[in-house]
């Protein structure tokens, strides 16, 4: 967490919001750590509690101000999420196409690079794999939209095409579909990560850590289950 | 559908839930359809909009009843809810079980039946996946303790047992986790059948039925990508 001063307290924000709209332009130094703890505050609250069902009073309590100072930074709701999505969740879907532009046409090492950094970067923002079950698995989820149209040419399409080429080359099963191979890995990376709860406790398995998941998917998706043959 | 007669409209149904409460004891025919059509509803609409945002008042609304006559039959949300429980989600879980108790100690027997029951049973329930996304992923899902405790021990814990045994006597790919082996395949099979809706129009891949989707994914799990070397 940031070593700002503390939160102040709701009985006073009101009189903070009103200084802060006496000063407006570019954040102070201690503007700029509210603003980044607001966002934080919003994107734990939309993941926890869906984007729908999160209220600017909610975000308010997550922070510790009121929601007078929310407004004061933000305007509102929508214009929250906006920021939420540019400045939280959008870094983090660049940051997964990293491995992908390093491997060059190097298979193996945009599967490793790919899997390595899915599963880290879920692990470490524990609320993405949550929000990503809420707002994009969900019927009718806020950010499927968002998934399709702005996510989908950046990281989707662009694996399909390059597994398809692979498998053009020679360099891939040929019995795997190149498309569903990409929703394939989310279920072997993303998935795994937000089911950890689950599995955690059904066996009993606080024992495998990151690198354990890691070393499983890539054993199963270079090797596959090894089975003798019938 | 059933081919009962036409659901009672709401402004009759207090009368119907009083001449049904003069006749208690086993449900005659037409009280079991109203029953399972209840049961239907209900199970929509858990799955549609989650247990906790689902009112009674949303299930009578769903099968064309009023709130009187649900909860004549059922007697509250909670019983309701124990209902579909009961007689529409275990009975699914029990059908999962059939190709591993058939598979006897064939492993790839085991895994072949498995994925193909999973998948066609998610699609032709697809209430099923959205549920399980809502309920069983979700942090603080109402059915995340039903999965634990009794799901639990009927399939996934019977599963990574198989799976260890498995790699005890050479049969399996010993690189891969035996309980994690679990989680992936619910994420190539329950998990890409819940995300259907998102890959498919990302991929704009309408032409992947449900049998390429099987093929798919045996062809992954049996051989992996195939990769060549580095």
């Amino acid at each position: 967490m940031t070593t700002h001063k503390p939160p102040r307290q709701a009985s006073s924000a009101g009189t903070s919001a009103r200084r802060g709209a006496r000063a407006p332009g570019r954040p102070s130094g201690e503007g700029g750590d509210i603003r980044d703890r607001l966002l934080d505050a919003a994107t734990r609250r939309f993941a926890a509690q869906g984007i729908g069902g999160t209220s600017l009073r909610d975000i308010a309590n997550e922070a510790g101000v009121t929601p007078a100072l929310v407004h004061y930074y933000f305007g509102g709701r929508d214009a929250l999420l906006a920021a939420v999505i540019e400045e939280r969740v959008m870094p983090l879907i660049q940051g997964l196409r990293a491995p992908v532009q390093q491997a060059g046409d190097n298979l193996r090492a945009l599967i490793d690079g790919f899997v390595r950094t899915v599963i880290a970067t879920a692990s470490a923002n524990p609320w993405l794999p949550q929000l990503w079950v809420r707002e994009v698995l969900h019927e009718g989820g806020a950010l499927r939209d968002l998934m399709l149209d702005r996510v989908g040419p950046l990281l989707p399409r662009m694996l399909a095409a390059r597994f398809a080429e692979a498998q053009r080359v020679g360099q891939l099963n040929p019995r795997v579909d190149a498309r569903l191979l990409v929703a394939s890995i989310m279920g072997q990376t993303m998935f795994l990560v937000a089911s950890a709860p689950v599995w955690r406790r059904l066996f009993d398995a606080d024992d495998i850590d990151t690198d354990a998941l890691v070393r499983h998917v890539l054993a199963l998706l270079e090797s596959g289950l090894e089975m003798p043959d019938a």
